[in-house]
């Protein structure tokens, strides 16, 4: 099961703030069987959010968005979500109910009722931090950027979700240049298809070290590969 | 003057690695008069990186990737460049000088050798880190994805890049929830089409608070839009 992140807005594309829905995304996926397989970061634009949805929910199982859903001029996710799908962005019944429980009489103004408006035909995924919801339209779900909003919406989008078999990752560090290894590794890839061997450099206490990964939904052969790999490595590493 | 940014990398859709290269280069863009205007974080697959990188590159002004030019081999980003473009991944004359000087006698192997193949009319880009040069190929910069090293060949870059008007930003703290301002800050964006006005909720010591960004090549009209907000907001937090 393959899933895409369409991150929206522009204080993530003017470097103003940094992400951090991907990263905490992707674990979250990988631990139910799902694959975060690309992410796009696009402007808060009607046509960008429209290409993006259209393309990416024909190519993967699950679609996840982030930002753009809330009372503001600049939020327009749900709308253009809307329009990819050809339908109407209606007030919707359980999200009026929602936010009518949630704010005293008077306080559900003309701006926080933008909150209630939902494209016909999608379903609702739970905001347990700040109410407003989330929703899913067939493989798509709709979510707030603010992280610990997403993160409770990504709780209440679970019950959607079917995951595939999960893909375990072992790592070892070694402390050696990557370019050292480059050749044992290469070797190892080839006897280990199933297994995705990666290697990334780092530095540390002005030593070069390399990060070695694996990564198989094949757990038998992960454990191998990684007995194998630190074998390999004695030659590079005293400590293996 | 727009740009699209391409990390290529697994280790950052595994969740496992955080990205730091995109508010790096949004920010230093910025300050040339480039903007940021899309990101996509894709897999170390050829097809993937043919595609995208054909894409964005007719989309673009400029094109930037990091990711995948070590020694090993996951590294598959200049063999899928050189293809994406249908020129030839050979060794550089001026890449093997440089290893050729950083490495002493046979330190320069195979692995090593690879970071010397570049494609066929590319221009380096100078890497004051590591030495293995990135490179530039049309519209298209090609950079290591290690942030120190990726920081270093921008530098490398610049002489290469014609920036365009430089997009300035202010902004101020609201202390009130975004949906209190909405209707103000929709009229204000009404006045102001040459400001861009993004609003953005944050929680701190308990209160909900807005920051309000706007940004324009404009410079008077960001502080006129500024002093306007400004007044705006008196009604909605006593620091104004």
């Amino acid at each position: 099961m393959k899933a895409a992140l369409i991150i929206i807005g522009n204080e993530i594309l003017s470097g103003r703030t940094q992400d951090k829905n991907l990263s905490y995304l992707a674990n979250w996926l990988n631990e139910i069987g799902i694959q975060l397989s690309e992410v796009r970061v696009i402007r808060d634009e009607e046509k960008a959010i429209i290409d993006t949805v259209n393309h990416l929910r024909s190519e993967y199982d699950y679609v996840f968005t982030t930002g753009g859903i809330g009372p503001t001029h600049d939020d327009i996710t749900s709308l253009s979500i809307a329009r990819a799908f050809g339908v109407e962005l209606e007030i919707n019944d359980k999200a009026l109910a929602i936010l009518k429980e949630y704010y005293k009489d008077g306080e559900l103004t003309e701006a926080r009722m933008k909150m209630t408006m939902i494209p016909v035909g999608a379903e609702l995924v739970d905001n347990p931090v700040s109410k407003a919801p989330g929703f899913k339209m067939d493989n798509v779900f709709v979510m707030a950027g603010i992280p610990s909003i997403m993160q409770g919406m990504l709780e209440g989008a679970r019950r959607f979700l079917k995951g595939g078999d999960v893909v375990k990752s072992m790592s070892i560090d070694v402390f050696t240049p990557e370019s050292n290894v480059a050749q044992a590794l290469t070797d190892l890839q080839k006897k280990y298809d199933d297994v995705e061997i990666g290697s990334y450099p780092f530095s540390k206490d002005n030593r070069f070290g390399t990060t070695l990964v694996m990564r198989s939904s094949n757990e038998k052969r992960l454990h191998q590969c990684d007995e194998e790999l630190k074998e390999l490595m004695k030659e590079y590493d005293t400590n293996y």
